[in-house]
């Protein structure tokens, strides 16, 4: 089959499609954010974009329509109306085609999985009841999906029991039977409805929350969409919230309320975009870490939260979407995956999936960057997993000019490492207001190959330039000046700032440690290094690996994967048996208890170092500081765990 | 074992117990109407009753402060403190302790059934957590049951898993776990509580609603009680219920609230007279007519009165408590029984089951009286059932004096054959009020007897008598005069009210008949005949026989079971395999239209005449005729039957 690749920019996002697919097709494939209000119906004319490169169709009488002149001229097409009709094709999509300002990572990587939904439609025609047939309407129904899909054994809801004598009779006779996992009849639609059967996946993060809607009979994604976490005013971090929860009588219902309601809001926006109903909607699938597991289920998470952290379940679980109060169909069916222990949960089982370690031969590690991170490391033999605070400082927070990765965010950077001259990118190419988290790391990276702040994350006082200011309150040093700013100020990154980068990546780079001591391996071990996270997917992973965010693995071996967890989600969505999968990957995982580990302190006490207090782990970033003349003439004091001592 | 036999008036009814056992314990075992409130703990002293002959245990000191001295010489006892200690026990339930002014009937026969209920309990001691055992609460949970129970594959109901972390620690790990059907946990208590675990048998009749609960450890009848169906202001039978729904919007909820209400207000009662709380009542099994069983379950019935008449579901459906409003626990399931076909319900199943029908290798009718009487024919290799509309008669609804079996109901007639002279007894002798279905039943075979009518069922009007009374509006009979009676009016008898008992009882017996020739017997093959229903267990069967109520079987081979439905009812309750048998009864009843038959017409018109048009069917009443000189001179004319002609 000959194929197209589509690269969407300013993300750079690459899909390979079949030939002659729309772009909106290629978008949705991609999990690009891209608005269409009418599902490709060539109605709404939203979904504009930028042809950069590349042969498309010629236009369409609908875009002669729906296009102004000035916007043809600048060659905007429609997605949905313009077919892709050569090998590269490079698109665009302008800001007011997305649906979010907030630029929220929510793509993931794409695993083949073999389509077999819990829920499917079934269209029957069923004989009329006369005085020679009297068989009950049940009888009737379940005899047919007998004779003609060998179906047995089959429930019904009691509320479809109570609309089944008047469905029958207003379809005359011929309707859509909706049965999840074989054995419930769940609906019944009038008439043929068998090609409209959608699922929602949703990874509950303790910040965000990502929402996918997909064809439960083509698997594919339809629509994506993000928020912030309702629970935020609650607290920013699990404990905070779990806080909140024990000192407030009705915490845990106003919690469980606000997720749910922004599992909910999410889902509106979706069926917006898609023109599903919310009926059509059958089953969701939710992961997100325990803490987020259990407050989404109304479970209590007091006991997560105090020594020895059980979870109350481990088990995936499944309520009914009337029960939880969640805008699917109400007979439809809510499954929360399983989690692995009362800090690792949910969402790292389904990364584990996403990245099929579970069942390769070779030695992998994968590093979920969040509030909390999650680390994991092993192959289909073993698989152990931990949980790293590394707090908010990522998101922007605790950072003096942090934010969000929106509009106006600086996020990427270069240091000349001689004139000390900076370099930098904003989301959507506007004055910058502030930093995100990716150009947080490159600014340490390349302020340590600058030689402006040493190993230890000090700033080296023996350099002059106008950007490197000792004030009162401390060191920093200027990204931005004032008169390219929208803020009217100087953005400048500080001592603190670069303290709390250190905090954040040795919490989850002490994870990455322990975890190949336990198992008595080094990184020479490591075939492969998964990044995920929604801010995982934009940071440059040679300067996370400068900076010793995680170990020295080859830039060859380490694959972005985007919302991993997300992906996890989906696949238990449309595949029965990634569901059975992700059940045995819950039990199979050892979980690590970080603080417990005598090597904790010094470990922790290492890894604040940029990169580590032990350089010789670092060998090709020892290379490349000696290649800039910027290896440390004074070595960092390297504390030895109780083993080696 | 030695035994003790106790007969308990006025009623008459017969059980036996162990010896020694308390007059309470056999008067629960008979599922006598006796007041206990504080379940025999000797602290209500309701349980009144009058030793009339055998030996019992010496008064104790509780009866000497509860009894007073009057109450003592006149031999009044506390059943829950009296110990049976001779072989044959009379004693009388004095009105105070009965529950309900209204005698309803609603014992049945006692077929001997295996306890083993779908509700279990088990009590668990749980291993707390530590740092060494981090399992989930949930894993801690169903492994102690697996360990110490063997139970495998268990679900938990969602909102039992949101309370299961506090429960568990409040507790101090030892709760006691409900599970239903073996796979799923329903409830958790603290502590061992596993010696209460109670269900509910409740069945539904177009005119009386009787429940039954049971303590599931013994499989043994607490308490009983019932009330007047709460649909019945929404019409007196079962069409014009239907059309009510049919007829108004919100019909089929007012109508399922109403008979909903009306299960829960005798649970009320049956609670309040145990002291047994509703959430230890788990489980609840419903029987009732096709019609009724929908509505309970809150189906639209309305197809169930179109030709041709098919029920919306046959089989026994789950539903959980909270679904349908059902006051036991919450999530406890009711179990409502299958039914055969549009016209007979789970009720004819429930008489089948409890008659063992099924499982018997003779022949055996039965016909359970009600405003809808179901006629059952068979053995375990084939059996027929049928419905007639025999209407509201024998409930005392048509008859000019006729009232339901309350006090000052007479109950029973004799009329001398020669001086016409009439006995009568009333219920609780206190003055007449009016005729309940029993007399009514006495009053047409007494009058026969007596030759006040003719077996065309008219008035003679060469006898001569003050009681006899030729009107205006037709001739009467005076049962009891003015001055006798507490109505200020003679009670009388008309040819009006014979002529419904006519029709009441023709419709019986030509459901009978019919089932008889569609089968190729007659009376002769028959081994049993069970006679069932509330008002079947006061007629005296030999006039019923005389009227021709039912076929002219030998007494002997008469069995008046009384609540058959309700004990069918009881039987699933307490049986998984009971259960499973209702099933296979449902699925094997061959449902036999009447109306369809193509001898319906001239059998209903025969069926019409006391007893019957074609006399020589009935040779023990033409005996008995014969012998009292009342035998006609002049013999009814017979409709032959199509096939007979």
């Amino acid at each position: 089959m000959k194929t197209s690749e589509v690269i969407f920019q300013p993300e750079g996002k690459r899909v390979t499609v079949p030939f002659g697919s729309t772009i909106l097709e290629a978008a949705k494939s991609a999990g690009v954010d891209l608005i269409s209000i009418c599902g490709g119906r060539g109605i709404c004319g939203k979904c504009k974009v930028i042809v950069e490169g590349g042969e498309v169709s010629p236009l369409t009488q609908i875009e002669r329509k729906l296009l102004s002149e000035l916007e043809r001229s600048m060659g905007y097409r429609l997605a949905c109306q313009t077919s892709i009709l050569s090998q590269v094709l490079v698109i665009k999509i302008p800001e007011e085609s997305r649906t979010g300002k907030q630029r929220l990572q929510v793509e993931g990587i794409e695993t083949p999985v073999k389509i077999e939904p819990l829920v499917k439609k079934y269209f029957v025609k069923i004989k009329k009841p006369s005085l020679q047939d009297i068989r009950s309407d049940f009888d009737r129904l379940v005899e047919e999906l007998k004779r003609t899909y060998g179906l047995e054994g089959l429930k019904i809801t009691y509320d479809v029991l109570r609309r089944l004598p008047l469905i029958l009779r207003e379809s005359d006779w011929e309707v859509t039977v909706v049965i999840w996992n074989e054995d419930t009849i769940i609906d019944l639609e009038m008439g043929n409805s068998v090609n409209r059967i959608f699922g929602y996946a949703v990874d509950i993060g303790t910040t965000k929350i990502a929402g996918y809607l997909l064809d439960l009979n083509s698997g594919k994604v339809l629509a994506v969409d993000s928020l912030m976490n309702p629970q935020i005013p609650y607290g920013e971090d699990v404990i905070s919230r779990i806080t909140y929860v024990s000192n407030n009588p009705d915490g845990l219902n106003e919690l469980q309320r606000a997720v749910v309601d922004g599992v909910n809001q999410i889902l509106k926006t979706l069926l917006e975009k898609t023109g599903v109903n919310q009926r059509e909607v059958y089953e969701m699938t939710v992961v997100g870490n325990t803490a987020m597991h259990h407050l989404f289920l109304g479970i209590n998470p007091k006991y997560v939260a105090l020594a020895p952290y059980p979870p109350v379940i481990k088990n995936g679980v499944n309520v009914k979407a009337r029960e939880i109060g969640a805008d699917i169909n109400p007979n439809g069916n809510v499954h929360v995956l399983p989690v692995i222990g009362g800090f690792v949960g949910a969402d790292a089982v389904a990364v584990i999936l996403a990245t099929e370690i579970y069942r390769r031969k070779k030695l992998c590690m994968a590093i979920d960057i969040g509030t909390n991170t999650e680390v994991v490391l092993g192959n289909k033999n073993e698989i152990l997993a931990s949980s790293c605070a590394s707090g908010p400082a990522f998101e922007g927070a605790h950072i003096k000019y942090g934010m969000r990765a929106a509009t106006g965010a600086i996020e990427r950077i270069k240091i000349d490492p001689y004139t000390l001259e900076v370099q930098y990118e904003t989301i959507d190419n506007v004055k910058p207001r502030g930093i995100c988290g990716s150009a947080m790391v490159d600014v340490v990276a390349e302020m340590l190959k600058s030689g402006i702040i040493d190993v230890s994350g000090r700033f080296n006082k023996n350099i002059s330039s106008p950007r490197l200011r000792f004030t009162k309150s401390g060191a920093e040093f200027v990204l931005a000046w004032k008169n390219e700013t929208a803020i009217n100020d100087d953005i400048v990154v500080t001592q603190r700032d670069i303290r709390e980068i250190q905090l954040a990546k040795a919490a989850i780079h002490t994870g990455c440690a322990l975890l190949m001591k336990k198992m008595g391996v080094t990184e020479q071990d490591i075939d492969l290094m998964f990044i995920a996270g929604a801010f995982g997917s934009y940071i440059n992973p040679e300067n996370a690996r400068i900076i010793g965010m995680y170990p020295e693995i080859p830039l060859n071996r380490v694959r972005i994967v985007g919302n991993a967890a997300g992906t996890g989600a989906r696949m238990a969505l449309i595949s029965k048996s990634f569901r059975e999968k992700a059940e045995k990957i819950a039990r199979k995982v050892n979980y690590i208890e970080l603080g417990a580990e005598q090597d904790f302190q010094a470990e922790f006490f290492n890894s604040q170092f940029i990169p580590y207090a032990d350089l010789t782990r670092y060998p090709e970033t020892i290379k490349l500081l000696k290649r800039l003349g910027k290896y440390p003439k004074k070595l960092p004091p390297v504390f030895m765990s109780n083993k080696n001592r």
